[in-house]
């Protein structure tokens, strides 16, 4: 069997998330219903990680294995033709047999976007979330810096997830300003349930003024979710990269 | 009866233009079916111009007359309250009585946004034509010389423009790319049907290699539809700004 590794992106907007969901319409369900139409064969696909609904992907990875014989290089193209207009491979490549998309991912980029004008950009509606209020990004980026480090993120994470091991490294968080929009970049080794969205809903606190920077090391030490701040909504985060170790 | 003057954005995916038409979804049909909920009064609407299907707007500006004792600061707010998610007042101010968004508009700024990655970008498919070629932009920055000036636009108007005088102005063609995306910024004293989009197609013939950018001064003196390059599609087009003399 072939190891093919795809680097995928949809727009959230209209899918039930990643995972497959009888009845439902989701990302992994359109990728193996458009594998199983151009090979024949029934396919799985196995992806770096599971978004929420209303999230979105620049560069999702994910893989599968397959008989078929089309070269490597048309993939892409063919795999397009069969997908609907909000899911688009970028790339196709052939991996060795152990390849594992979730497993040998050592890391990932996602990106926050929120839109601080007054009225909502209607262009950036679906990928930002719209906050109308002056905020003050020096203060937002003092408190990412408390959040950069190997930490256990249970304060920030859905307290429905589910008992394990809630340490992580943040390797970076950047915050950078294009007219209204404002994106907020985490690179980290991995990512909790509604991680990166609880530390946008809580940088956004900060730069309000409703959270002093200086709070973030003891909404940490608490391991309580209950302690940071809000869950910023699905449609402004966006999965930028997964991270594999150089080959 | 006070003269208001709004700027407006919207999306033009699910728009048949601007202009009211019976039964169908409009730009100028939804705003005064806004205005008429706010103020009980029947309003009529003026924009700068049309703008075709699919077409998108930052800045249209459009007036009406009103008797409504509303503040000035609470017109945006009121009317988006109103307004579906694609249509957006961003601004509203009081003007003279004889303020006419269409006469007296000087000039506009249009963007055409082209996608030149190999496939679409899924966040960009409705902003942008997907032109997957690797297009030569000094070529096309130097056709785009050419159409800088006082001309007779003939041959770069739709063939079925009413029989009027087709000398316009224009006084810039920027060219800037970000990423896969290339913008093609067009300021001129006035715009002909379909004007931006037969520049924008024939420049993007230029950046293909099918025209040769010295080509272009005998596509005007043709004056012969014919004889330019393909009209571009709608989604590609933003009416960005819309100018009048300063007061």
């Amino acid at each position: 069997m072939r190891n093919i590794k795809l680097t995928v992106s949809y727009e959230g907007t209209d899918f039930h998330g990643f995972q497959v969901q009888p009845g439902l319409r989701t990302v992994q369900g359109e990728l193996e219903l458009a594998l199983q139409k151009l090979t024949g064969e029934p396919v799985q696909v196995i992806g770096s990680g599971r978004t929420d609904a209303g999230v979105h992907a620049w560069g999702q990875i994910v893989n599968f294995h397959t008989a078929s014989r089309i070269p490597t290089e048309k993939w892409a193209i063919a795999l397009n033709v069969n997908l609907p207009q909000d899911l688009v491979v970028r790339a196709a490549e052939e991996v060795p047999e152990s390849f594992h998309a979730r497993f040998d991912a050592v890391g990932k980029i996602y990106r926050y976007q929120i839109d601080r004008g007054m009225f909502p950009d209607v262009f950036a509606r679906r990928y930002a979330w719209h906050v109308p209020y002056l905020l003050d990004i020096e203060k937002m980026r003092k408190a990412a810096e408390y959040l950069v480090g190997e930490l256990d993120f249970t304060s920030f994470c859905n307290a429905g997830t589910p008992l394990e091991d809630k340490v992580r490294e943040i390797q970076q968080v950047t915050l950078v300003e294009r007219g209204n929009l404002l994106s907020i970049t985490v690179q980290g080794s991995g990512f909790l349930w509604n991680m990166v969205r609880i530390i946008a809903g809580t940088l956004t606190d900060v730069g309000k003024g409703r959270i002093d920077p200086e709070r973030i090391p003891e909404m940490l030490q608490a391991l309580d979710r209950t302690k940071a701040g809000v869950t910023a909504p699905a449609h402004g985060l966006t999965l930028i990269e997964v991270l594999y170790p150089r080959t």
